[in-house]
């Protein structure tokens, strides 16, 4: 592997796994309302695109990464769902006479 | 440009402006607290890591995604720092006896 793939990576490592604290950090809070469906929603369809761009070129890195990150990106999208979820029957529960 | 150029460029179109309705959702609500600062910091120092993973390979599609998500990146981490600290100080003037 050459030194050009260690930086792609490591990019890709990175990219990744700063997915992991917006996950845990909506887990923890259980809210998640600041965040944009829009941004995960396209930037999930993007991640698929890269995915074929990788696998296009043979790009190991870019393969790798963006499987795991799909992944990520879903999850926070459904961690979203899941609260946002609560939270409306919290409100509702909460609006009861 | 070949279709696997058009492909990446297309990828990298949609997981740049992925970004901005997430900046224009802080703006808007004035609140960011859901959002992650790790993620977007980690994030920010691996896309610095694509754009040199793009330059190695002299991939134009990684370099101009990556120039521009950077940015766009940053402007999250910008408007979260500008609205938690309008939040802290409003909430410190409610806590005025």
């Amino acid at each position: 592997m050459t030194s050009v793939d260690w930086i792609g990576l490591l990019a890709g490592a990175l990219t990744t796994i700063a997915f992991v604290p917006q996950a845990i950090k909506i887990w923890v809070t259980k809210s998640a309302d600041d965040v944009s469906y829009l941004m995960f929603g396209i930037f999930s369809v993007g991640i698929v695109l890269w995915l074929a761009y990788g696998i296009a070129l043979g790009a190991m890195p870019i393969i790798v990464a963006n499987v795991v990150t799909l992944v990520l990106s879903v999850l926070v999208i459904a961690l979203k769902v899941r609260y946002s979820g609560r939270r409306w029957k919290r409100d509702q529960e909460t609006d009861l006479p």
